[in-house]
């Protein structure tokens, strides 16, 4: 049994922002709260400004002082975790919290896509990673940063966006409605452009992946070329997990429900839906490690 | 008539390396000199350190005391100059020299190929870019800069070759020659190449290039997929630069020879080969300049 008075939060950080959920002994939700990024490549200091800026607005919003903070487990899941000798630097951070472990955004994404049993999660959102719990041992594919990986990403998406406007400015291929949508926003500048992807981040390039999805469900061939090559890598990300023994997968994060339908039938006949989200998949894990240590 | 005491440099700076050319009034070349990577994203103080080692380097393998730079009117090319504010920041630095002038890398390749007249040039070494020289106008499609651009250029090559070894190792494409190859300078751990990745520079990258160009050649089904490609983009900048009016292009830099080979017939007919290098299209128009200054 977990005491009364404990509490639980349970953060989700990524490219694009940060969501936290603070919940009772019981259970039970008590607030919410958002911060701006908090993916690891943002730094361990920009990490944990966003998750204690969400984890409080969680606080407020659950009518108590951030005090509280300092009753609650966190299990907080970042995007880039898997990179080597971050885990460590975070653990060794001060936090406001009673503890605190840090894990993969994609862990807690799959513990709550699945209610805490077997499966699998692609995420695709500003980055892409797929990732399945299979008899409590963990198998990850792709998500290793952008541009290296992240295939099929909002990030991904927007890079290739800017690439496919550039060529088409130039003359190497036809202009689009997208690539005219695009350049508009450099005012049709190719300087301002390559000034503006000298300082982009993921985060920057996915801001364009909307308008590329939008383009792509009107028709037009640059965008619907790049939705294609995306819908296929998460394809690819899917299919790798069920070769893996990954019964049952997840799209998840901000872009999947608009790539969800340019997937091949063959993905597409593998995807069930999310029973909750990454943050109930936190707080499962919260409650686990702490109802270990009182059953123990 | 330029006076006899005159001398003058010439100086390519790319992403891999920098050359330098010293040459008297008469256009006779004195000595030649190297030294590291002179593009623009490693900095102004970078670039500028680079270039006086190699003009330095030229003056001692001419026999003569690096003081003789004093006397020399310089033309600098460099890799990446197109962006924005660069010149500017460059022409207020210190220098060495009598005089110095800072142009794009391939304007001096482009002069160097076709004597001083019109054509155009196609560099494949660390970037990619393609300009042309046409009745006094150039015109220049691609070679942004990495990731955004640079299609087919070393440094393409080599991000695709680790994403596609990430990709085997993981489990989505089945494991080549190439992928064991790449993998196996990271001992086969994902880990290492991902830190190595989040370091890595457009030259870093570049350094795979050869090695992704010998399996193509012993017909490694994905080092062709990416050899195939990069062959696409760069004949897609030979085509761009021929729509645009350029009768003879010359394909130039450290790729250029392998991947020749490589192009669509269409491409391989535009091409010609150089008349001379960049380091004499740089002297050819320090030497203009000065000329115009003694005729005035």
């Amino acid at each position: 049994m977990i005491p009364e008075d404990f509490l639980f939060i349970g953060v989700d950080g990524g490219g694009s922002g940060c969501r936290a959920r603070l919940a009772d002994a019981g259970g039970r939700a008590l607030g919410e709260g958002t911060a701006g990024p908090a993916a690891v490549r943002f730094g361990i200091a920009g990490v944990l400004a966003a998750v204690e800026s969400a984890a409080r607005a969680a606080a407020v919003n659950a009518g108590l002082p951030a005090e509280v903070l300092a009753r609650a487990d966190a299990v907080i899941g970042l995007a880039g975790i898997g990179r080597k000798d971050v885990v460590e630097a975070l653990t060794q951070a001060p936090h406001p919290f009673r503890s605190v472990a840090y894990v993969n955004d994609a862990t807690i994404a799959c513990l709550g896509a699945h209610g805490g049993r077997d499966g699998g999660v692609v995420i695709v959102g500003t980055g892409s990673v797929g990732l399945a719990l299979l008899r409590g041992r963990e198998v990850r594919v792709g998500g290793y940063g952008f541009p290296i990986s992240d295939e099929g990403s909002g990030a991904d998406i927007g890079l290739r966006a800017i690439g496919h406007s550039l060529r088409a400015h130039d003359g190497r291929i036809a202009p689009t409605a997208l690539t005219r949508a695009v350049m508009a926003r450099f005012d049709n500048d190719a300087l301002a452009a390559i000034a503006w992807t000298d300082q982009a981040t993921a985060t920057d390039y996915a801001t364009l992946a909307p308008l590329v999805m939008h383009h792509a469900e009107n028709g037009d061939s640059v965008a619907r070329g790049i939705v294609i090559g995306a819908a296929k890598e998460i394809g690819a990300l899917i299919g790798a997990l069920a070769a893996r023994g990954a019964g049952r997968i997840a799209l998840v994060g901000g872009l999947a429900t608009p790539i969800a339908s340019w997937l091949a039938p063959d993905a597409q006949s593998r995807l069930v839906p999310s029973e909750a989200d990454a943050l109930d998949g936190a707080l499962r894990l919260a409650r686990r490690s702490v109802g270990k240590s009182h059953a123990a």
